[in-house]
């Protein structure tokens, strides 16, 4: 089933479930209709439907489907899991150190469980919820605490030396914050969500 | 020919792109090879050569494919003009701000020509390379200077609003840092790029 669903389809599924948490801690509606979907997202009815059905199940009545059921299927079918996955930030400059007080984290699954960096006077002065470690530690402190994604927000220049470390170290996915086009290893997936990147595809859709 | 390119493959073109100005601007190299290409991306090789026919072109010989011919035609057909295009920062928080000294815009064709923020104290404290300003002040300026897109780093509770007063201002594009999901315009785009989904695209796709 999961290898039938596209990476765009994927994408707004990941979306669609996290705008139904969005819905469901803030109002009271257990229903939803594919119309009142395309009107807070912006994708076509049919758009909607179509990705839905796509889950293999029904969870639609006549007055729209179930939050709860589509949170769900959603979940059981892209496979996001409730169980808490353990992440690192690595680099503690400006952008790394933003994301210490990012408040998406709370309400989902990932939960950051350590940030490195080669400034030993930046980890002792940054305040965290979770411990800072000098970049010499990464390794250990990966397998020891089974971290197994981490978020790369070093300089450009050292990006791609922190990704050979990371792919050693057997983390299963990088976020790259970075706008270098990184080499991994085959074990190790990449997401870029360099600011450079959005805006090239910004600019070259329309 | 610009309909036919699906968008991951644009997606990769877009990255292979800033790839191949890397090596210019650090390397001799004048032709390259899909082998060479594989090596430093991870993407296959048969998977490189597809997307590259997909231009349309031929900037091949037996030692490989042109650097600078490669470069122009992704941006030919891609459209990625080298005129620069304006973008405002919405949000000068940590992560907003953390984005007032980011090195990817240098080599890139989008300048950011101003930052917006509700705290007045904010933007009179912080120091950036273009003005601040009051985010009362944000239509005025936006149709003054020309701006196309906006980098929204708002608090996730303001984030909407924000969207929408963008949309109103006929922003054509938005880079969307929050991890809300945004209702817009037709005539606006929007490129999320949180990092909770990242982090759900990885543990989705593994």
């Amino acid at each position: 089933m999961k290898k039938s669903i596209s990476k765009p389809a994927r994408e707004r599924l990941i979306q669609l479930v996290r705008l139904l948490e969005q819905v469901q801690s803030t109002e009271t509606l257990a229903v939803i209709t594919s119309a009142e979907i395309e009107k807070r997202t912006g994708w076509t009815n049919a758009t909607v439907r179509r990705d839905i059905s796509l889950l293999g199940i029904n969870c639609a009545s006549s007055a729209g489907y179930s939050i709860a059921a589509l949170i769900e299927a959603i979940k059981a079918v892209l496979n996001i899991s409730r169980s808490e996955k353990k992440c690192c930030i690595v680099g503690l400059g400006r952008l790394g150190s933003a994301l210490l007080e990012f408040e998406g984290f709370a309400h989902s699954s990932f939960k950051i469980a350590a940030g490195f960096d080669s400034s030993v006077n930046r980890t002792e002065i940054l305040s965290a919820p979770f411990p800072l470690y000098p970049t010499s530690r990464m390794e250990a402190v990966i397998a020891q605490e089974g971290i197994e994604y981490a978020i790369l927000a070093v300089p450009e220049r050292s990006a791609q030396e922190a990704a050979e470390r990371l792919c050693k170290c057997g983390i299963k996915g990088i976020v790259n914050y970075t706008s270098v086009v990184l080499r991994v290893n085959d074990g190790t997936m990449v997401e870029n969500i360099s600011v450079i990147d959005a805006l090239q595809k910004l600019s070259s859709a329309g």
